[in-house]
């Protein structure tokens, strides 16, 4: 057995079952280890931003790692951006790095670089493969590592071909940290004085345990409940309870929070702002109100709002504590951001996975699908564009079973276009709806806001993307992907329904 | 005046005259000083290889850097590969990333990483900006390194709002070094001596002039006159003498270097394996010969080489020293990597650009195109694939009287085929000659060199590109780019003939 082989079937023995490749020369050794290892699936990208994206989807919706396979540095700096998203997301993925074989780095051939440098910034975890011997030991430690994050392994075309003692035992990862009762204890103190909070919820607190568990404690205090504004992975829908989200632009967040006292941070960092703004703070925590933590993102944070809402003697969970809501009216005519959102929020089905890229087009439908059927939502964690497509390729083989409905902005989805190519490959169940705004819109938002009513030629050629018009009926169609173009509501309602009726992927243009 | 106007006013005085951008909310300083400065044309890629290959082919083309903004660390990182590209091409590019607001780093807002630790790997020259004021000489400072290669300025987006004293003198780069006689003598001692012996050219000594000289040598010694096998650019073509290239694969490199006594590296490194083989060396020198530096691929070295030929006694040059070859036999029937080779070689303008990531398909043309009419080939330096669509929009920025002709594998299109927009949307005269084998073929060929006559369902699928197929006629008219399907050598020759006679961007799938 080599060094590749045993890294692999030590990984699988670590319950990793999907390997997202894009390989060359260097992985060889390890693309022939994934024939020698049954029950581990291989799905090629053919850009690998559409692999790490992909493993990011992957890991927010199993919960556990798939592996992603590049070639050297610069392929892997390909991946960084979805990778910076999925650190941010805290999402599990193992990557693994070909690189040149050790005794010939020296040489320092046309594709050696400094492949730690270029890891470091996404990866909680990032090791240089050393021997074919210790492969199957580096393997178990990056699986284990990336139950709380991304963790990198290099691994030098040798190790991966040497001769190997065979698989390794998989390591326990290590549990995330209960929080002590002391804390508990105070959070539920201030929450009993009566003065204005709000819980702000992120990463596992927003899953459906987290949520019901903050509902009690709302029951109970009448405190709010927010989730952050990129949460990884939110359950929404239909007999769930209320969940605020706080608004992107710092003005609106702090507003939003205006008037609270407590901000008690549940899997969350503080609120802060997206960007700087000349005259806005970058903390989002309005004066007069004091943060408390009651679990940190690395926490046991479900638990932790459990033993919160015991604490407080708060009511049962149940269908009293859902949120009710009538349904948007069905919009008509032509195509508006507000009718998107209207449109998704009644049509979408059932379990659907939601994965919003949508930037300025969806502003309105996280509001209109609070009461839809129930599904889950997967966010821009990281603020890195082309997230969607590839994220929605991870998700969709994670819950083959599910819908994925990829909400996504135009701009974004040429940065990993490609991922529509696997999309068709594996037949998966993903309706891409384009929002094809023609513009960085976000940027003349942001120009707008800063009052420059008359940008310069140069200012305005550079964020719009009218000239030409991209046709992604053809970018589809040429990857393999049926697609329709909508320019009304009905229209629209009618694509989706049809996509959303034949498995396999399907896009829709939606002409705003 | 602001910083960024101050550092672009700088640049433009260094003689720097295009933007290649894809800017976010961090870069919209930046990007409103374009308008506020003359001359400096912006160019919009819709995803970050085409503005870093852009950059790159603009380099190898102009002689000088072109501009390339980025969005913080993932926006920049998805440049990295094809910047990897430019670092081993020593290409003139000067980056330019926003990053967060220097008050707002600590925030450790969504897209906040460290940036300079992704820079590193492909900059010789990394700095992030401290202040408006200082903007100006960061920027001279910036395009005075990049004389010498990639040079990454952080523009944190308050250094770019804030007020500014206005622009600085541009600074003088270091001219390259001069090469002392005595290495020009001694170098010239060896070739007297009459063993075999060849001159190895790479960087600046395939220019014209370098060639010349090193013709001028080979007449008077007899020596061999080699050219790495991945140049940043190389003058070709009928009227020009002899230039052999070294092979990719280690084993013929070796081969064809074998009964040589002397190696002279004339602004190339010692030639290495691509990649290190069981049972092959890194180094291509063969036993038995010694390897002399007459320049490094710093130093002057097209001076050194007329200092050689002068030292020798050398003829002069002239149509007597051109190489001469009848051109290969018009092809017929259906494609084959040898018809394409022949085709292009007998279609290709006078002064065309190629710009070549043909990879398995295009192994002949270099030797077919020896006698074609006078062009310049820009070739895959650092093996980063995904540079010729990006590479292709900069040449024909920097060089808009010259068709360009970028001679590309399917594989790499893929990675940066949001190029093709930009070539509509600025109308460059750019042809694609896309190869549609439909596989990661040097991957299979690589798979046949180790002995795999059997590789498992796994291997197959990961170097298969063919289900589905990709429509590259569609993808090419979804980015606005007119385009055609030819599947036989005299449909070939046609569709390339109208591509090349109408001004604009074409794209030939080539059906192999």
């Amino acid at each position: 057995m080599n060094g590749a082989e045993a890294l692999l079937h030590t990984a699988r023995a670590a319950g990793v079952e999907v390997c997202f490749a894009n390989p060359g020369t260097t992985e060889l050794a390890l693309v022939e280890a994934l024939d020698a290892v049954p029950g581990m699936r291989a799905v090629l990208g053919l850009f690998e931003g559409v692999c790490g994206g992909a493993a990011d989807g992957y890991g927010r919706m199993a919960g556990r790692p798939a592996l992603a396979l590049f070639h050297l540095g610069p392929g892997f700096a390909n991946a960084v951006a979805n990778l910076h998203n999925a650190r941010r997301a805290r999402s599990p993925v193992v990557n693994l790095i070909g690189d040149q074989a050790t005794w010939h780095r020296a040489a320092d051939a046309p594709l050696t670089s400094d492949i730690e440098s270029l890891a470091r910034p996404v990866s909680r975890w990032v090791r240089t493969a050393a021997s074919a011997a210790g492969l199957a030991r580096d393997g178990a430690e990056a699986v284990a590592a990336a139950a709380g994050g991304v963790a990198t392994l290099i691994v030098p075309a040798d190790c991966q071909a040497g001769e190997a003692p065979g698989p390794v035992e998989p390591l326990v990862a290590p549990a995330p940290a209960r929080v002590p009762s002391a804390r508990v204890e105070a959070v539920a103190a201030l929450l009993r004085d009566g003065a204005p909070a709000a819980l702000f919820l992120g990463g596992r607190a927003l899953s459906e345990r987290g949520q019901w568990a903050a509902a009690r404690v709302a029951a109970r205090t009448g405190c709010r409940v927010i989730a952050e504004c990129f949460p990884a992975r939110v359950e929404r829908g239909a007999g769930l309870p209320r969940l605020e989200r706080i608004p992107y632009f710092p003005e609106r967040a702090l507003a939003s929070l205006g008037g609270l006292r407590h901000l008690v941070l549940a899997g969350a960092p503080e609120p802060v702002a997206f960007f700087g703004y000349p005259g806005l703070p970058s903390r989002l925590v309005p004066e007069g109100c004091a943060t408390a933590l009651l679990a940190g993102p690395e926490e046991e944070v479900e638990a932790a709002l459990e033993a919160l809402a015991a604490a407080l003697d708060a009511p049962a969970a149940g269908p009293h504590l859902a949120f009710r809501r009538d349904p948007p009216p069905a919009p008509a005519g032509r195509l508006t951001p507000e009718a998107v959102g209207a449109v998704l929020a009644l049509s979408q089905p059932e379990g659907a996975i939601v994965v919003d890229e949508s930037a300025t087009t969806g502003l309105t439908w996280f509001h209109a699908a609070a009461t839809s059927p129930r599904h889950t939502l997967l966010t821009l964690t990281g603020g890195a564009i082309g997230m969607g497509p590839a994220l929605s390729v991870g998700a969709a083989v994670a819950c083959p079973d599910r819908p994925v409905l990829n909400f996504q902005g135009d701009g974004g989805a040429m940065y990993t276009l490609q991922s529509l190519w696997t999309q068709a490959r594996e037949g998966l169940h993903v309706v891409t709806l384009l929002c094809a705004n023609r513009a960085y819109r976000i940027l003349q938002v942001e120009l707008e806001r800063a009052g420059r009513t008359q940008p310069g030629p140069k200012t305005r050629s550079l964020t719009d993307l009218s000239g030409p018009a991209l046709d992604w009926v053809r970018l589809a169609q040429g990857m393999g992907v049926p697609a329709v173009r909508v320019e009304t509501a009905e229209a629209l309602r009618q694509a989706l329904g049809r996509a959303l009726a034949e498995r396999g992927p399907h896009l829709v243009e939606m002409v705003l």
